[in-house]
Protein backbone atom coordinates (compact mmCIF):
# COMPACT_ATOMS: atom_id res chain seq x y z
CA UNK A 1 0.00 0.00 0.00
CA UNK A 2 1.24 3.70 -0.61
CA UNK A 3 1.52 6.23 1.63
CA UNK A 4 2.92 9.16 2.06
CA UNK A 5 6.54 10.22 4.08
CA UNK A 6 6.33 12.66 6.79
CA UNK A 7 7.67 15.99 4.84
CA UNK A 8 7.63 14.43 1.55
CA UNK A 9 7.58 17.16 -1.24
CA UNK A 10 6.72 15.15 -4.51
CA UNK A 11 5.55 11.96 -5.44
CA UNK A 12 6.01 10.70 -8.74
CA UNK A 13 3.71 9.03 -11.49
CA UNK A 14 4.86 5.53 -10.83
CA UNK A 15 3.78 5.85 -6.74
CA UNK A 16 0.72 7.69 -8.46
CA UNK A 17 -0.37 5.28 -10.29
CA UNK A 18 0.11 2.58 -8.28
CA UNK A 19 -2.28 4.06 -5.61
CA UNK A 20 -4.51 4.41 -7.99
CA UNK A 21 -4.49 1.36 -10.08
CA UNK A 22 -3.77 2.89 -13.39
CA UNK A 23 -0.43 3.05 -15.86
CA UNK A 24 2.00 5.57 -15.11
CA UNK A 25 1.73 6.93 -18.57
CA UNK A 26 -1.99 7.32 -18.26
CA UNK A 27 -1.13 10.10 -15.10
CA UNK A 28 1.56 11.56 -17.13
CA UNK A 29 -0.57 12.12 -20.16
CA UNK A 30 -3.99 13.23 -18.44
CA UNK A 31 -2.10 15.81 -15.89
CA UNK A 32 -0.23 17.22 -19.31
CA UNK A 33 -3.39 17.60 -20.94
CA UNK A 34 -3.84 20.25 -18.39
CA UNK A 35 -0.74 21.69 -18.59
CA UNK A 36 3.18 21.28 -17.09
CA UNK A 37 2.92 20.25 -13.52
CA UNK A 38 5.91 17.45 -13.10
CA UNK A 39 9.67 17.49 -13.38
CA UNK A 40 11.06 14.71 -15.00
CA UNK A 41 13.12 12.31 -12.65
CA UNK A 42 11.50 14.21 -9.86
CA UNK A 43 7.85 14.15 -10.18
CA UNK A 44 5.09 15.83 -8.58
CA UNK A 45 5.43 18.90 -6.19
CA UNK A 46 2.56 17.25 -4.00
CA UNK A 47 1.39 21.01 -2.70
CA UNK A 48 1.11 22.30 -6.10
CA UNK A 49 -0.50 19.35 -7.44
CA UNK A 50 -3.41 19.13 -5.36
CA UNK A 51 -3.62 22.86 -5.68
CA UNK A 52 -3.85 22.25 -9.83
CA UNK A 53 -6.39 19.85 -8.94
CA UNK A 54 -8.68 21.76 -7.15
CA UNK A 55 -8.39 24.15 -9.49
CA UNK A 56 -9.71 21.92 -12.40
CA UNK A 57 -12.31 20.08 -10.38
CA UNK A 58 -13.13 23.97 -8.92
CA UNK A 59 -13.10 22.99 -5.82
CA UNK A 60 -10.43 26.00 -4.95
CA UNK A 61 -13.65 27.76 -3.68
CA UNK A 62 -15.91 27.37 -0.71
CA UNK A 63 -19.40 25.75 -1.95
CA UNK A 64 -22.42 26.33 0.19
CA UNK A 65 -25.15 24.03 0.21
CA UNK A 66 -28.52 23.72 2.41
CA UNK A 67 -30.05 20.40 2.99
CA UNK A 68 -34.03 19.68 2.95
CA UNK A 69 -35.50 17.20 5.17
CA UNK A 70 -33.95 16.85 8.40
CA UNK A 71 -35.23 12.87 9.39
CA UNK A 72 -32.46 10.04 9.64
CA UNK A 73 -30.71 10.43 6.38
CA UNK A 74 -30.28 13.97 6.89
CA UNK A 75 -29.12 14.24 10.26
CA UNK A 76 -26.69 11.26 9.35
CA UNK A 77 -25.43 13.88 6.16
CA UNK A 78 -24.96 17.20 8.41
CA UNK A 79 -23.00 14.91 10.99
CA UNK A 80 -21.09 13.21 8.11
CA UNK A 81 -17.65 14.63 8.31
CA UNK A 82 -15.77 15.27 5.11
CA UNK A 83 -17.37 17.73 3.68
CA UNK A 84 -14.47 20.44 4.83
CA UNK A 85 -12.03 18.99 2.69
CA UNK A 86 -13.23 19.55 -0.59
CA UNK A 87 -14.40 23.21 0.10
CA UNK A 88 -18.14 22.21 1.02
CA UNK A 89 -19.85 23.87 3.98
CA UNK A 90 -23.44 23.01 4.36
CA UNK A 91 -24.74 26.02 5.60
CA UNK A 92 -28.78 25.41 5.69
CA UNK A 93 -31.16 22.87 6.70
CA UNK A 94 -34.60 22.91 6.24
CA UNK A 95 -37.95 20.92 7.11
CA UNK A 96 -41.70 20.87 7.16
CA UNK A 97 -42.37 19.78 10.55
CA UNK A 98 -43.14 22.27 13.04
CA UNK A 99 -41.46 19.80 16.00
CA UNK A 100 -37.92 20.09 13.98
CA UNK A 101 -38.10 23.86 12.89
CA UNK A 102 -35.79 25.94 15.45
CA UNK A 103 -33.74 22.91 16.85
CA UNK A 104 -30.25 23.19 16.23
CA UNK A 105 -28.30 20.23 14.42
CA UNK A 106 -24.39 20.09 14.31
CA UNK A 107 -24.71 23.61 14.82
CA UNK A 108 -26.91 24.26 11.83
CA UNK A 109 -30.60 25.87 13.06
CA UNK A 110 -33.32 23.95 11.21
CA UNK A 111 -35.45 26.44 9.24
CA UNK A 112 -39.17 26.09 7.90
CA UNK A 113 -38.64 25.27 4.09
CA UNK A 114 -40.73 28.31 3.34
CA UNK A 115 -37.52 30.11 4.06
CA UNK A 116 -35.81 28.31 0.92
CA UNK A 117 -36.43 31.78 -1.54
CA UNK A 118 -33.72 33.29 0.64
CA UNK A 119 -31.24 31.07 -0.39
CA UNK A 120 -30.22 33.08 -3.51
CA UNK A 121 -29.50 36.59 -0.89
CA UNK A 122 -27.34 33.87 0.53
CA UNK A 123 -25.67 32.58 -1.59
CA UNK A 124 -26.53 29.28 -1.37
CA UNK A 125 -26.62 27.55 -4.95
CA UNK A 126 -25.89 23.94 -3.98
CA UNK A 127 -28.62 21.38 -2.16
CA UNK A 128 -28.59 18.11 -0.58
CA UNK A 129 -32.28 16.24 -1.11
CA UNK A 130 -33.42 13.71 2.22
CA UNK A 131 -37.41 14.32 1.99
CA UNK A 132 -39.50 10.82 1.67
CA UNK A 133 -40.05 10.00 -2.42
CA UNK A 134 -43.28 12.02 -2.42
CA UNK A 135 -41.81 15.18 -1.86
CA UNK A 136 -38.88 14.99 -4.07
CA UNK A 137 -40.30 17.07 -6.82
CA UNK A 138 -41.89 19.62 -4.88
CA UNK A 139 -38.56 19.87 -3.24
CA UNK A 140 -36.94 20.17 -6.44
CA UNK A 141 -39.00 22.60 -7.94
CA UNK A 142 -38.31 25.01 -4.92
CA UNK A 143 -35.21 24.74 -4.74
CA UNK A 144 -34.77 25.93 -8.53
CA UNK A 145 -37.11 28.69 -8.28
CA UNK A 146 -34.85 29.65 -5.20
CA UNK A 147 -31.99 29.66 -7.40
CA UNK A 148 -30.39 26.36 -6.70
CA UNK A 149 -27.90 25.10 -9.83
CA UNK A 150 -27.42 22.02 -8.44
CA UNK A 151 -29.03 19.43 -6.24
CA UNK A 152 -27.59 15.85 -4.77
CA UNK A 153 -30.82 13.90 -4.14
CA UNK A 154 -31.01 11.08 -1.80
CA UNK A 155 -34.81 10.24 -2.93
CA UNK A 156 -35.10 7.44 -4.25
CA UNK A 157 -37.03 9.24 -7.49
CA UNK A 158 -36.01 10.95 -10.24
CA UNK A 159 -36.75 14.27 -10.07
CA UNK A 160 -37.04 16.74 -13.53
CA UNK A 161 -35.92 20.18 -13.82
CA UNK A 162 -34.51 22.55 -16.10
CA UNK A 163 -31.36 21.86 -18.43
CA UNK A 164 -29.57 24.32 -16.64
CA UNK A 165 -29.77 22.85 -13.38
CA UNK A 166 -27.41 19.46 -12.43
CA UNK A 167 -28.72 16.71 -10.62
CA UNK A 168 -27.11 13.61 -9.38
CA UNK A 169 -29.28 11.23 -7.85
CA UNK A 170 -27.74 8.50 -5.30
CA UNK A 171 -30.24 5.02 -5.48
CA UNK A 172 -28.44 3.27 -1.88
CA UNK A 173 -30.32 0.21 -3.46
CA UNK A 174 -28.61 0.33 -6.74
CA UNK A 175 -25.50 0.95 -5.20
CA UNK A 176 -25.73 -2.32 -2.98
CA UNK A 177 -27.66 -4.20 -6.08
CA UNK A 178 -23.98 -3.89 -7.76
CA UNK A 179 -22.53 -6.09 -4.96
CA UNK A 180 -23.57 -9.70 -6.39
CA UNK A 181 -22.24 -8.79 -9.88
CA UNK A 182 -18.91 -9.02 -8.40
CA UNK A 183 -19.28 -12.21 -6.34
CA UNK A 184 -19.25 -15.70 -7.66
CA UNK A 185 -22.12 -18.19 -7.33
CA UNK A 186 -22.02 -20.22 -4.03
CA UNK B 1 -39.88 12.49 -20.49
CA UNK B 2 -40.43 8.81 -22.12
CA UNK B 3 -43.05 6.63 -19.76
CA UNK B 4 -44.66 3.64 -20.39
CA UNK B 5 -48.30 3.08 -21.45
CA UNK B 6 -50.62 0.90 -19.36
CA UNK B 7 -50.59 -2.57 -20.91
CA UNK B 8 -47.46 -1.57 -23.22
CA UNK B 9 -45.54 -4.98 -23.76
CA UNK B 10 -42.65 -3.90 -25.73
CA UNK B 11 -40.31 -1.15 -26.75
CA UNK B 12 -38.25 -0.21 -29.12
CA UNK B 13 -34.63 0.42 -28.81
CA UNK B 14 -35.47 4.22 -29.79
CA UNK B 15 -37.50 4.67 -27.00
CA UNK B 16 -34.92 3.37 -24.46
CA UNK B 17 -31.88 5.20 -25.87
CA UNK B 18 -34.12 9.03 -25.45
CA UNK B 19 -34.40 7.67 -22.07
CA UNK B 20 -31.01 6.73 -21.60
CA UNK B 21 -29.71 8.98 -23.45
CA UNK B 22 -27.79 7.05 -25.62
CA UNK B 23 -27.64 6.30 -29.49
CA UNK B 24 -30.47 3.22 -30.50
CA UNK B 25 -27.34 1.63 -32.03
CA UNK B 26 -25.93 1.18 -29.16
CA UNK B 27 -28.71 -0.16 -27.06
CA UNK B 28 -29.00 -2.99 -30.30
CA UNK B 29 -25.43 -3.53 -29.65
CA UNK B 30 -25.13 -3.79 -26.01
CA UNK B 31 -28.15 -6.75 -25.71
CA UNK B 32 -27.26 -8.45 -28.76
CA UNK B 33 -23.77 -9.25 -27.13
CA UNK B 34 -25.67 -11.12 -24.55
CA UNK B 35 -27.69 -12.85 -27.72
CA UNK B 36 -30.79 -11.87 -29.74
CA UNK B 37 -33.50 -10.09 -27.32
CA UNK B 38 -35.49 -8.26 -29.91
CA UNK B 39 -37.93 -8.36 -33.32
CA UNK B 40 -36.99 -6.07 -36.02
CA UNK B 41 -39.62 -3.41 -36.45
CA UNK B 42 -41.24 -4.32 -33.28
CA UNK B 43 -38.77 -4.02 -30.31
CA UNK B 44 -38.24 -5.59 -27.23
CA UNK B 45 -40.58 -7.56 -25.18
CA UNK B 46 -40.49 -5.43 -22.11
CA UNK B 47 -40.78 -9.08 -19.86
CA UNK B 48 -38.30 -10.95 -21.42
CA UNK B 49 -36.14 -8.11 -21.52
CA UNK B 50 -36.17 -6.85 -18.21
CA UNK B 51 -36.11 -10.35 -17.20
CA UNK B 52 -32.39 -10.78 -19.37
CA UNK B 53 -31.28 -8.15 -18.05
CA UNK B 54 -31.62 -8.93 -14.26
CA UNK B 55 -30.40 -12.26 -15.10
CA UNK B 56 -27.03 -10.61 -16.69
CA UNK B 57 -26.53 -8.63 -13.94
CA UNK B 58 -27.28 -11.82 -11.17
CA UNK B 59 -29.99 -9.86 -10.00
CA UNK B 60 -32.89 -12.83 -10.60
CA UNK B 61 -31.78 -14.53 -7.19
CA UNK B 62 -32.47 -12.97 -3.74
CA UNK B 63 -29.64 -11.87 -2.05
CA UNK B 64 -29.28 -11.47 1.66
CA UNK B 65 -27.48 -8.67 3.22
CA UNK B 66 -26.47 -7.67 7.19
CA UNK B 67 -26.33 -4.37 8.28
CA UNK B 68 -23.75 -3.26 10.77
CA UNK B 69 -24.10 0.11 12.68
CA UNK B 70 -27.97 1.29 13.70
CA UNK B 71 -26.80 4.90 13.67
CA UNK B 72 -28.93 7.70 11.81
CA UNK B 73 -27.37 6.55 8.83
CA UNK B 74 -28.23 2.86 9.54
CA UNK B 75 -31.35 3.56 10.07
CA UNK B 76 -32.65 5.44 7.27
CA UNK B 77 -30.40 2.51 4.78
CA UNK B 78 -32.96 0.34 6.89
CA UNK B 79 -36.27 2.43 6.07
CA UNK B 80 -35.06 2.87 2.76
CA UNK B 81 -37.67 1.71 0.03
CA UNK B 82 -36.26 0.13 -3.24
CA UNK B 83 -33.97 -2.52 -2.45
CA UNK B 84 -36.86 -5.72 -3.04
CA UNK B 85 -37.03 -4.29 -7.11
CA UNK B 86 -33.41 -5.53 -7.17
CA UNK B 87 -33.81 -8.65 -5.17
CA UNK B 88 -31.97 -7.20 -1.86
CA UNK B 89 -33.49 -8.11 1.33
CA UNK B 90 -31.86 -6.51 4.49
CA UNK B 91 -32.45 -9.93 6.44
CA UNK B 92 -30.59 -8.58 9.75
CA UNK B 93 -28.86 -5.88 11.54
CA UNK B 94 -25.87 -5.19 14.11
CA UNK B 95 -24.63 -2.69 17.07
CA UNK B 96 -22.24 -2.82 20.09
CA UNK B 97 -24.98 -0.06 22.01
CA UNK B 98 -26.69 -2.26 24.30
CA UNK B 99 -29.40 0.34 24.46
CA UNK B 100 -30.16 -0.65 20.95
CA UNK B 101 -30.08 -4.26 20.86
CA UNK B 102 -32.66 -6.21 20.96
CA UNK B 103 -34.81 -3.10 19.90
CA UNK B 104 -37.10 -3.76 16.53
CA UNK B 105 -36.60 -1.00 13.53
CA UNK B 106 -38.44 -2.13 10.57
CA UNK B 107 -39.17 -5.53 11.27
CA UNK B 108 -35.36 -6.17 12.17
CA UNK B 109 -34.46 -7.37 15.97
CA UNK B 110 -30.87 -5.47 16.44
CA UNK B 111 -28.19 -8.23 17.19
CA UNK B 112 -25.35 -7.80 18.83
CA UNK B 113 -22.28 -7.12 16.66
CA UNK B 114 -20.99 -10.89 18.18
CA UNK B 115 -23.63 -12.52 16.19
CA UNK B 116 -21.84 -11.28 13.22
CA UNK B 117 -20.47 -15.27 13.67
CA UNK B 118 -23.31 -16.81 12.23
CA UNK B 119 -24.00 -14.85 9.06
CA UNK B 120 -21.84 -17.79 7.16
CA UNK B 121 -24.62 -20.35 8.84
CA UNK B 122 -27.86 -17.92 7.96
CA UNK B 123 -26.48 -17.66 4.16
CA UNK B 124 -26.10 -13.80 4.41
CA UNK B 125 -22.73 -12.98 2.23
CA UNK B 126 -22.99 -9.59 1.97
CA UNK B 127 -23.03 -6.10 4.05
CA UNK B 128 -23.77 -2.61 4.29
CA UNK B 129 -20.89 -0.61 6.65
CA UNK B 130 -22.56 2.12 8.55
CA UNK B 131 -20.49 2.73 11.58
CA UNK B 132 -18.14 5.38 12.46
CA UNK B 133 -15.15 5.84 10.84
CA UNK B 134 -12.94 4.64 13.79
CA UNK B 135 -15.06 1.48 13.90
CA UNK B 136 -14.90 0.85 10.27
CA UNK B 137 -11.90 -1.40 9.36
CA UNK B 138 -12.51 -3.41 12.34
CA UNK B 139 -16.14 -4.16 11.09
CA UNK B 140 -14.71 -5.04 8.07
CA UNK B 141 -12.40 -7.65 9.30
CA UNK B 142 -15.77 -9.10 11.44
CA UNK B 143 -17.59 -9.63 8.01
CA UNK B 144 -14.60 -10.89 5.99
CA UNK B 145 -14.35 -13.74 8.89
CA UNK B 146 -17.88 -14.22 9.03
CA UNK B 147 -17.58 -14.98 5.25
CA UNK B 148 -19.02 -12.02 3.83
CA UNK B 149 -18.42 -11.43 0.08
CA UNK B 150 -19.35 -8.01 -0.90
CA UNK B 151 -19.22 -5.11 1.21
CA UNK B 152 -20.90 -1.46 0.45
CA UNK B 153 -18.78 1.00 2.80
CA UNK B 154 -20.66 4.35 3.57
CA UNK B 155 -17.96 5.46 6.27
CA UNK B 156 -15.66 7.78 5.12
CA UNK B 157 -12.60 6.11 4.97
CA UNK B 158 -11.05 3.26 3.05
CA UNK B 159 -11.26 -0.18 4.41
CA UNK B 160 -8.19 -3.31 3.53
CA UNK B 161 -10.13 -6.37 2.80
CA UNK B 162 -8.68 -9.56 1.16
CA UNK B 163 -8.83 -9.88 -2.90
CA UNK B 164 -11.45 -12.07 -2.76
CA UNK B 165 -14.15 -9.16 -1.11
CA UNK B 166 -15.27 -6.98 -3.50
CA UNK B 167 -16.21 -3.70 -1.75
CA UNK B 168 -17.81 -0.40 -2.73
CA UNK B 169 -17.48 2.59 -0.71
CA UNK B 170 -19.80 5.43 -1.10
CA UNK B 171 -18.28 9.03 -0.35
CA UNK B 172 -21.41 11.54 0.44
CA UNK B 173 -18.98 14.57 0.81
CA UNK B 174 -17.23 13.16 -2.87
CA UNK B 175 -20.78 12.83 -4.66
CA UNK B 176 -21.80 16.67 -3.27
CA UNK B 177 -18.16 17.66 -4.71
CA UNK B 178 -18.92 16.31 -7.93
CA UNK B 179 -21.95 19.19 -8.09
CA UNK B 180 -19.53 22.48 -8.82
CA UNK B 181 -17.78 21.52 -11.31
CA UNK B 182 -20.92 21.41 -13.85
CA UNK B 183 -22.44 25.08 -12.65
CA UNK B 184 -21.21 28.12 -14.49
CA UNK B 185 -19.25 30.52 -12.45
CA UNK B 186 -21.57 33.11 -11.25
Amino acid sequence: MFSLEQGQQSISSRNLADFLGVNPWQIRKDFSYFGDFGTRGVGYNIEKLAKQIKKILKLDAIHKAALVGVGNLGSAVLAYPGFRIYGLNIAAAFDTDSKKIGRKIENITIEDVSNLRTLKKRKINLAIITVPRGAAQQTADALVNAGVKGILNFSPCYITVPKKVKVITIDIAMDLARLPYYIPAS
